[in-house]
């Protein structure tokens, strides 16, 4: 028994991360499953190409990080779901567009064949277009919150998160390449898509959880801190362990490896540190960073 | 002055449609033009293809339609000329990724180059997610109407109408083809695609004008009955036009162009007929049928 609990790395509220990342996975994957239509449903190429890329090994990070904002608010898992797994929608929806060949041309994702792949590209721009459209119809159709301003405010910050001022104005920012850079220009633009290509889909899922428990303008402040930190640990966490030797613009290549590392902790710190207004039940947040980020590094 | 006003064909309103149809046009263009980013905003390339693509020689058919269904009901321009314009950036983005080169490849598009041979293939598809993102942040920006569970069930008629039971399925069902049709096959498919690819946007930017403008349960149905016949005739018309030899399944293909006349004749008719429960206001809707589909065959 003690092992098992050592294990599991009980927190203070007796409950293991492991058990709580494993829970929400099996509610998020079962809400997925029931919110995309049957891959029978007519016409069913569509609907199996949209479900081949939602149900692959992901990390479900997105949906896991609303949920826990939700919940260091005082809201219900349960009530903020079709949110999540919208989220998680659009998330899937940016890389199937992302992998296709006239943009990143990636051959596999999550493990398996990318969705243009395994299904041509017709199908995997149609199969993007369709998870983008499915998740506003969840947004727009959630019973939960009665208060239907709250609704259109969620809409509205989701929208904005991943439109052209947020993660597809970091994806063009990403493509279009610069004439003889110098170092400041790298850097600068390096930050840009770190920020919007990554860091606005994270934050708004954490603004979103909050919003929907009715979280105070102190909470969404803290939370908007911890997400930014989380972000972008969360980014360079990812190109430092990139094994890809195609992206040019990574911050192991501008900034080194060890001033990279430096930078993740220092992030890590400073990610916690707004957490503290949420007493125990910020705890989670905090342990999140410890998973998706720390342990990888 | 005699001349002018045949010239102009007076409505009973004493309002000719031509001058209509160019108001309603100016008022599009202006408010599209408010609505999306200045092509200097960061980053440029994004909203100069955006607003390439939306400002070509469209129609703009569908948010025409929006407001005279709005204002048969008693409603203002004014008021939905956002959702009118949401539903525009969403044509746009259909015909963007239309016609990408895995999907349709088509060269030209509303009088000039299409989107992806001006900017290429990855500010294309991107450029049309953008669009059909900042339709839906339009939507949730709405400040008519005040009534929010109005303005979340526009959102979700939307997203059902171009979702894959809408707009995308039909998409799908048009690049998939038969192995060895029979003729029943082929019609089938035809009617799927017809329904589906074109009727269902018609038919929600109808639906969605009356909506806004409170329209009551009688006036939903009537719209209905007349954006079927409409879509459906636009649709035919559009075939026989179509100079084009690379679509297979065409209404003349299929039915022959004599047939093709006749129903789009029937259906003219049959557009007409729910509209006489709006009197005097549904003036503009029936003479949209002429002008859109009765002038052109």
């Amino acid at each position: 028994m003690r092992i098992r609990i050592l294990q599991n790395r009980i927190t203070p509220m007796g409950f293991s991360i492991e058990k709580y990342l494993r829970e929400k996975r099996i509610a998020i994957e079962s809400t997925l499953n029931r919110l995309l239509h049957s891959p029978k449903k007519y016409p069913p190429i569509i609907h199996q190409a949209m479900r081949y890329a939602v149900f692959g090994k992901g990390k479900r990070l997105r949906p896991i990080l609303l949920i826990a904002a939700a919940e260091a608010c005082g809201g219900k898992a349960s009530d903020v779901l079709p949110a999540a797994c919208a989220i998680e929608m659009i998330h899937t929806y940016s890389l199937i567009h992302d992998d296709l060949p006239a943009i990143d041309d990636d051959d596999y994702r999550r493990g398996k064949l990318s969705c243009h792949k395994k299904f041509g590209e017709a199908m995997a721009i149609l199969a993007g277009d369709a998870l983008l459209t499915r998740a506003f119809e969840v947004l727009s159709q959630m019973r939960f919150p009665k208060d239907k301003v709250l609704q259109a405010k969620v809409i509205a910050q989701i929208t904005q998160a991943i439109g052209t001022e947020g993660m597809l104005g970091g994806q063009v920012e990403d493509i279009q390449s610069l004439s003889s850079p110098t170092q400041v220009q790298r850097e600068k633009k390096l930050s840009y898509i770190h920020s919007h290509k990554t860091a606005a889909l994270i934050n708004v899922a954490l603004k979103v959880g909050a919003i929907l428990a009715g979280a105070s303008r102190g909470e969404l402040k803290a939370l908007d801190k911890y997400g930014r930190s989380f972000g972008l640990a969360f980014q360079i966490t990812d190109d430092i362990l990139d094994k890809k030797e195609k992206r040019e613009l990574t911050y192991p290549r501008i900034h080194g490896l060890k001033t990279s590392r430096e930078k993740v902790k220092r992030l890590i710190k400073s990610a916690k540190v707004p957490l503290k207004g949420f007493k125990k039940r910020g705890e989670f947040l905090k342990k999140l960073i410890d998973c998706f980020v720390e342990s990888r590094i």
